[in-house]
């Protein structure tokens, strides 16, 4: 059957929802169908072997046989195949800045000569933080990374998930230009034991090279003799790095492919590396590169990303939903949510497809936080409030702490308690106390927040974000849409420009501009 | 004039929208009228008195003359005067639970007794901050607060903007059920210098009591020799904490009558005000104070809640906008975001009226984030995605840190920068690279982030909640919504309750329930 795009899109269209319920009721082999373990491999730790592995539950939501039908048409007219293909073979992806994407390389899935370069980078790296785990640059407890967007919260989240226990050195991650944060940073460190990584994929970014300027300074008026020779440089431009003043041995290179929000693998990892040790960010590494496989060698349906993406098209198009939220229920992935915000509002927050025509809504404002918390915030509106919110819950089987396990039993059963009470409500002859339900969640359930499943966890939701763009028929990888704001910002720095009513009397009242 | 409320919302229905830049073509006293620095009064810093103010930047929305006249009548139709008379009386708004709403009365407003009865309390929190500072408790280094969703958000936020420099006492608020978050707290505190403090309305708030056992056998642990001696309660339920253990003198009770959401200003800011110090803590309260009795006694669109909840109801029932956004552009706010969510999603996020009926959307989803890290995260959607999303900006002009000037001027620049190329947008051939405008923001521009500002701040936005409920004719001081997944964990808790298929697959795959 060959379809066009828009046919795809009219036969989903059609489709009347019956409730989750209903589909429940409907179909007993439900589940089976619709929450897949995906295999990631076998990691070592702490000296013992084990599986480690994820459940993707979409159960919850209103996909059916069908709808998924229909949505693995809009994919082939979308011609998923061939884009999927040219992602992994180093293809141009980017038109629009005429790139490929090739962030699975650096897992080691992709075109050969690119695997290639990205392992002699990532051998490069592994000998660096080798010899400052060795003491090649003295004593080191600490390190301020000083990046932003891209360069800042891939290392968050990972040093925050994975380097909670034992961690080789004490990371502090800097991205804003308020001084405060790198304050907030200075007072955790000693200078004498502080070493400075600046990400910067152009190395201009002015809020990462302001910060990292402060941060020289608050070395020089420590003591330290040669705060130059304290920083390393994690960039694509390693001649703006070297004109900077930092030594080439410690310059760590990243491909001019690898978009800033796709960056964590590369050499911007650094401080993850250096965190949780070389094998545990290799492993990292090799969870992604499970997903890539099974995302590259699986059609249809059974595509775990591409099946996520059919759910979130559904709701963003066809139900009207402008957002979706993620609660990961589990302290380590508090940061994730902030993640995910900038991987899909960035990839897909377009209005216009590959060919420039305007194009229905795309990406979803995408939020959410961390259980319990949320619930005690957030989920008053999700149970009874009047917009429709699909939502991801994220949770793992094994605990992270090792505290009374009637803490991890409660944050589970909590987990597990609020997607169920989403689907069912409870109706009340009190309106006020009546919960409609019938409301949509998914359920990634982790074996466990290791950095095989955590690399696993984002590379999964990488390629979601992808396959969505692709049946939207827009660009994911460009992001023009954060350079006025800063055109604007340097035509103010610079004087003399003029602005609306509101803008001259702001920056009178700040006394700036 | 007297009209109906839905004669009012169908005014508003009529408006169609020139372009922000028109609005500002159209009148040159546009910012005059709709820029408004409010004055919060005469306050004490370090030896040195200065005023304190708010500037409250409306101009950039597409809020007309008109249109705030039909609003005003919107809030005259829904009886705007009579209900905020009610809340500052003491009365009952909160009709599903019979019970007033009396956080204005902890600041100094509200009705007589109820004032009374808020000093006395507040009398005997001093007291206790006096003693524990004075070093009744022995050496008190860090407080450890537990508390979840109102108990948590409010103290870790206060702590977070207003205690970075020369606290007191080293505050860790900790809420998630999950073992990860209490074991980060205890990794950073020193047990013989530690204070507990349980934060909970009914206290028997399951995460807190849990996390409260814990942090008790902690101590234990490390040798204090009576932990429950170490325990601050904070609670509407002061004979609870008794049973639980607390000795009254230990005890700081609040009013029934203040929401959890609502609670910073009662003894759940007891580490606010340990942190900071007691004069510090009521600048806070008279902060706050100085906005009750603007909101009391101002009328229509000078009334700055009231005119924000006209913005934000235009944008969210007129023009579809599921959501706004706020970026805080100072570090120090950095967790405003999360508490705003709480504060406008829990109060709003209602399906029915008072009389419980079926009605219109309800309040925004709010996200957001901090300056100038979203602009290199979610910026894009905001300046080429396809969704409104109204935009509040929050800066100070003063800067919070001591660092190089330049930190604190990009930030302003950037801030303003942004709001400037929302609505000018910046149009051009190629459609990817085409930015349309017209997209409206607020800015909030504090004199600084000291106590007083900030009190005013979180009040401002009580108020703002509170005028948008009354004009939507929801209650928003209850929380049904909360209830249902409470419930469906204590019966998973519980055992043998059967549930759905993927529910009850989840459930033995994570190998509990």
């Amino acid at each position: 059957m060959t379809i066009t795009r828009d046919e795809a899109w009219k036969a989903i269209a059609l489709h009347r929802d019956p409730t989750l319920e209903e589909l429940f009721a409907a179909d007993p082999d439900r589940v089976d169908k619709l929450a897949t373990r995906l295999e990631l491999g076998v990691f070592e730790q702490g000296g013992v072997e084990h599986n480690s592995g994820i459940l993707f539950d979409w159960s919850k939501t209103h996909l059916t046989d069908e709808l998924l039908t229909d949505f693995e048409n809009l994919a082939d007219a979308s011609d998923f195949d061939t884009m999927r293909a040219r992602l992994f073979g180093g293809e141009v992806v980017n038109p629009t800045e005429n790139r490929a994407a090739e962030h699975s390389a650096l897992r080691g899935v992709g075109q050969d000569t690119s695997v290639e370069e990205a392992e002699a980078l990532r051998e490069r790296m592994k000998l660096l933080v080798g010899a400052i785990h060795d003491g090649a640059m003295g004593e080191v407890k600490h390190l301020i990374h000083v990046g932003i967007g891209g360069s800042a919260l891939g290392p968050a989240l990972a040093v925050d998930a994975l380097a909670r226990d034992g961690a080789h050195v004490d990371v502090h991650v800097v991205s804003n230009i308020d001084g405060v944060a790198l304050e907030e940073a200075f007072a955790a460190c000693d200078p004498a034991a502080t070493l400075i990584a600046v990400a910067s994929k152009t190395f201009t970014t002015i809020e990462t090279m302001t910060n990292a300027q402060s941060a020289l300074k608050w070395l020089a008026d420590n003591g330290v003799s040669d705060p130059t020779g304290r920083v390393i440089a994690l960039t694509a431009a390693p001649d703006k790095a070297v004109e900077w003043g930092v030594d080439e041995t410690r310059i760590l290179p990243f491909a001019e492919s690898v978009g800033g929000r796709y960056s964590l693998w590369s050499s911007i990892g650094f401080p993850i590396a250096l965190a949780i040790g070389w094998d545990a960010f290799q492993q990292m590494l090799d969870g992604a590169a499970a997903v890539d496989r099974h995302f590259r060698d699986t059609d249809g349906r059974a595509n775990l990303p591409l099946r996520a993406a059919f759910a979130d098209l559904f709701y963003l198009r066809l139900r009207g939903a402008q957002t979706r939220a993620v609660f990961a229920y589990d302290e380590r992935l508090r940061l994730f949510p902030d993640y995910l915000q900038q991987l899909e509002m960035e990839s897909n927050g377009k209005s216009v497809t590959v060919d420039g025509e305007p194009t229905a809504p795309t990406a979803p404002i995408t939020w959410g936080g961390v259980g319990t918390d949320a619930q005690h915030a957030v989920f008053q509106l999700l149970h009874q409030g009047t917009h429709l919110v699909p939502i991801d819950f994220i949770a793992s089987v094994e605990a992270g702490d090792m505290l009374d396990p009637a803490h991890h039993h409660i944050l589970l059963m909590n987990c597990f308690a609020q997607g169920a009470a989403l689907m069912a409500g409870k109706s009340s002859d009190d309106p006020h106390r009546n919960y409609p339900g019938n409301r949509p969640s998914a359920t990634i359930l982790c074996d466990d927040i290791d950095p095989a499943t955590f690399g696993a966890l984002i590379a999964f939701h990488e390629h979601r974000v992808f396959a969505a763009a692709v049946m939207m028929d827009i660009n994911p990888f460009d992001q023009f849409g954060v350079e006025l704001g800063k055109e604007i910002a340097k035509k103010i720095e610079a004087g003399g420009a003029r602005f609306d009513a509101s803008t001259e009397a702001l920056l009178k009242a700040a006394g700036v501009g």
